[in-house]
């Protein structure tokens, strides 16, 4: 299993640096004394500040009513050296197994959210749930991010993004346009 | 300028290929005789079918007004060959100059909506607006997408996935876990 990376406190304003180039998450959840990790690549950024992202969580996932009722949960950010991880969280089901002890991940009390993160990850966000009114017509969850934590390194990590069929991209090169952009565009 | 790729139709359902990895996209619009151009990296995948994505489009951007009342735009997937392109449309607005001309991209007719596809990109995606619940409060749009135009070649287009300060990671190599996925999570 991976090494826990040493994570610091993070601004939550400027997580679109890990979660905006589309990378797959897992996203922790606890309801009652049940914890449950899901594999998820439908979310998007939405806000700076206050931080809210929005992520789609089929209905026919056991987490999404853990994350429904419960009114929290935790994004986390895994990198290639968990490949197999993430593909075994995908094609399982809370419902059967305990996917903490099942895949040997380390649930870390969050700050403030009672959803575990997930130690192994590079970065973990504790999330709230913000506003439910699009759950029941499209599953789609706005949560605003209130505690981040991140690896502060390596600088580039390197990031999972699901293409289907069972195939990823990894994340490549990192290229910089900043001197072609207006001051008020960056941050 | 970029050469035109030369696109087929592709699967509307199938469209998480391309969007879900996260990459930057540049919004094709039309309303009246005008078009735009933004450039955007806040959107998610959000159902296969019917094939619904959902696009964070921030009220300042000159685009937001034309999207919101044309009811349409394209979503058009460039490659690291546009870089320049698509920062240089990130850094201007619809409201002073002609993006189309001004960048010296092709605005090729769409089968099915009025904005313009962008002939310079990998792929193009029509869309209809499906649903505006949260364009007021999130500025968030639930598109359909009707038609979808694909490059066949290459197969794994090199794309730029946005993390704010003017830095883009650009698409890397791609790995197959598909032997490892249970069968219904194919597809």
């Amino acid at each position: 299993m991976a090494r826990l990376p040493r994570r610091t406190d993070f601004p939550v304003s400027e997580i679109r640096r890990y979660l905006e180039p589309g990378p797959i998450v897992l996203v922790s959840s606890r309801h009652g004394d049940a914890t449950n990790i899901m594999t998820l690549g439908w979310h998007t950024v939405l806000e700076f500040v206050p931080s809210l992202i929005g992520l789609m969580i089929s209905a026919g996932n056991h987490s999404h009513a853990m994350i429904r009722d419960s009114g929290e949960c935790v994004v986390n950010l895994p990198t290639s050296v968990l490949t197999d991880t993430v593909v075994g969280i995908g094609n399982t089901t809370g419902a059967e197994i305990d996917k903490f002890a099942h895949f040997g991940l380390t649930a870390v009390k969050a700050h403030k959210v009672k959803a575990p993160l997930i130690g192994e990850c590079h970065a973990s966000f504790e999330c709230r749930l913000h506003d439910d009114a699009l759950v029941k017509g499209y599953n789609f969850f706005v949560l605003r991010v209130v505690k981040a934590h991140v690896a502060p390194r390596p600088a580039h990590p390197e990031t999972l993004h699901y293409m289907g069929d069972g195939r990823f991209m990894l994340a490549g090169r990192t290229i910089s346009r900043r001197s072609r952009f207006r001051p008020e565009m960056l941050g």
